[in-house]
């Protein structure tokens, strides 16, 4: 099963930010995020790893480093091992992300 | 730099298809494909590493180990290790496609 539509694959939470697992090997993992106004992934790091977002739709406030941009869909933006990132939907409207992240650290 | 739109860096070229690099590390590159009409990435694989594609803007014919599919704006397509893969853009339109994969063969 190498193929999906990543749309069809929006899952949103009322909590908190839905996390949909797309796919995962060793190498690397791909996720959709799904953010309802409001809510974030909190700035983090990771020593070891490189994690890309890729905006999808709607609009977020993504935090790499000392430096804080909002994104809308097309943009992208990548954190290296080492740097922090996050992001947080400041909008009123849901926002969907692309997430690939390397090496996965679940497997 | 952390940031990048990637619409704005797509480049076509007559002659092949056009890789785009957009950012990598160690772990993995972020490249934007660029197919005019009759472009492709030849069918191939990589023993210790994975890939992905999602599709942009336009269509193309993507395959994954033994089945081909034409993908459109949205749709996602990946290798895992071992596993054979490669597009074409059979459409009349120009196709974009983000490309993902980890580890970087370069770095």
């Amino acid at each position: 099963m190498g193929f999906l539509n990543v749309h069809a694959r929006a899952e949103f939470g009322s909590d908190k930010m839905k996390k949909v697992a797309l796919f995962g090997t060793e190498h690397l993992f791909c996720d959709q995020y799904c953010l309802e106004p409001g809510q974030s992934q909190k700035v983090h790091a990771h020593d070891s790893a490189t994690k890309l977002y890729y905006v999808l739709d709607g609009a977020i406030e993504a935090t790499v480093g000392e430096e804080t941009r909002t994104l809308q869909a097309g943009d992208l933006a990548f954190a290296e091992p080492g740097k922090i990132h996050g992001i947080t939907n400041r909008s009123n409207a849901r926002a969907r992300v692309l997430v690939v992240m390397g090496p996965n650290p679940n497997l």
